[in-house]
């Protein structure tokens, strides 16, 4: 019994922590597995150290540690290293990073240089972390350093700044002409990415985000095709909430790639692979009289609590259950 | 006017604290640049991260910033790094680590990864604690990375440890059966380094340990030829005061390298370029009597405070004065 599911930072975190908790519940003798293919389109090295922002939100939300308030980051955090890094000098001083969040980077950045895939060094960090206590599986979606860089216009000329910089320091407020993701299109999918799409029972995409996570993890080299070639039902939640995204810029960067901010246009992004798609009751999909393609189901997605995003996790396999029950697959689901 | 001084650790930081208090007061209008030579020997990579240890020492001490108790690491220091690293299952642990001072680590690591020389990265840090606002310009030994691992026996077989697992970890107490500096043979000395004691108007030794910080600086090809060519009085402060190191273990160095502790065999080891000894009143050295081919003037070595240690930095200038004075050189003097 497996649950695939692909997953950016804190809106995947958090959806991943209620579906935890919702199958904690519900199959309490009997858990599936969950296989979570992590965003790493948005790491960065800062500081000679490799940062893997998904992956650690991801780590620290699952783990208990992560601060709520900011949803990313550890809880009960000081800051004496960067204020000391202030004092050298060194750059960029934009990007937030806490001490015990260091060690992370330290940590990974240790391991990576003596030759150590990143998959291996977030199973290392997945350990502390209890996450096979939890039933996860956590996998960087590729081994090969990719980096998002966002194409701006500065001063009449256009230049490529890394997403972390126009994301974090910008707030993506920079008029984006496109975004580049080097060495995606030579990445392999990390060991166990493209066989968990196949060999997944229901296959899950959280409210993430659809252009800079999961869009990025749909263009590494095999992932896609797997996805449409899985016989398990693909069920997806919207991002969007009263029009908007709930957190993030996920509205700038659709329109950064000339789609509208609508869970159908998000829907349609995932059109050649999407089975179930759940949407807010306020959502233009959920009202009377629209007819869709998909197996929309309306239902609140404001993950506002744990509780709030195990239900949201409940419903999504409920309609991939409903969906495998039509092709015959039942029994198979959890 | 120059003063070019070879320097450890904590022994030597004190010292030089002391030299440029002594010299601010005696001179301060037309104070005499310091060049230090800084021992690398000691350097280790942990966590990924280069830390060089006396060179840090040096730095914290005469910026301000370091912890009086201990005589190294940072004042006011916390330890969330470390502590996070261990959760991690992270090692070495018997190393201790401040937050702060990972923050230098990191800073230097990141810059030698860039392909910055040791010495240009250590000119940046000293522009952070002041160190050219204070008439001192600290030389890393050598730029190249050399590292004293001791071989130690262990279960009937020679191993070689790390110089900083058998001082920090063992505390000096596993016997030690010889020093071995990896890349010392083949090191070049840094930038500026010989030409600092070919052209210094006093060269002085601080009370530093003389088989793993002098004794190793003085291995560096080239540097003890420079010391023996130099026409510059050599002047050198005695670490033993009442027979023994004031602190560290630089009796079970010595007696590693068959020499006894004692001042006199100590100055034995420098006896092809030395000139002046201080030594501590009640060294054998200082009974009457005694006789020695060098100048020998006794006065208290304690370095309890900075006052002591410039006033004992004051001496061993006095002593370099009368010698120029004696070879007709004094007007170049400090």
């Amino acid at each position: 019994m497996r649950i695939t599911a692909l997953a950016g930072g804190v809106g995947g975190a958090r959806f991943l922590r209620g579906l935890v908790h919702h199958l904690r519940a519900a199959h309490p003798d009997d858990r599936p597995e969950i296989i979570v293919i992590g965003n790493t389109g948005d790491d960065i090295t800062l500081f000679g150290l490799r940062v893997c922002p998904d992956l650690d939100t991801i780590l620290y939300t699952l783990g208990g540690g992560v601060h709520e308030g900011q949803g990313w980051g550890r809880v009960d955090e000081s800051h004496h290293v960067a204020a000391e890094l202030a004092e050298l000098g060194a750059t960029p001083q934009w990007f937030s990073l806490g001490d015990k969040d260091f060690a992370t980077h330290i940590f990974r950045s240790q391991l990576l240089a003596r030759g150590m895939p990143l998959s291996a060094v977030t199973a290392q960090l997945a350990d502390r972390w209890g996450l096979a206590e939890q039933g996860v599986t956590l996998l960087p979606m590729t081994d090969t350093p990719v980096e998002t860089h966002v194409v701006v216009t500065e001063g009449g000329d256009q230049v490529a700044i890394h997403f972390q910089e126009w994301w974090v320091r910008h707030q993506a407020a920079l008029e984006a002409d496109r975004f580049v993701v080097a060495g995606l299109d030579s990445a392999a999918a990390a060991p166990g990415v493209l066989e968990a799409i196949r060999s997944a029972d229901v296959v899950l995409l959280p409210p993430s985000n659809p252009v800079v996570s999961i869009g990025i993890i749909l263009g590494v080299p095999g992932v896609r095709d797997a996805l449409r070639g899985s016989r398990a039902p693909v069920v997806g939640v919207s991002p969007l909430v009263g029009g908007r995204p709930v957190r993030g810029h996920a509205d700038v960067c659709l329109r950064t790639i000339g789609v509208d901010t609508t869970s159908e246009a998000v829907a349609g992004l995932y059109q050649d692979f999407l089975d179930g798609w759940l949407v807010d009751p306020d959502d233009p999909m959920a009202q009377p009289g629209r007819t869709s393609r998909l197996a929309v189901v309306a239902r609140p997605l404001l993950m506002s609590s744990v509780a709030a995003a195990a239900d949201i996790a409940g419903a999504a396999l409920a309609l991939a259950q409903q969906l495998a029950a039509a092709t015959g697959e039942a029994e198979a689901l959890p």
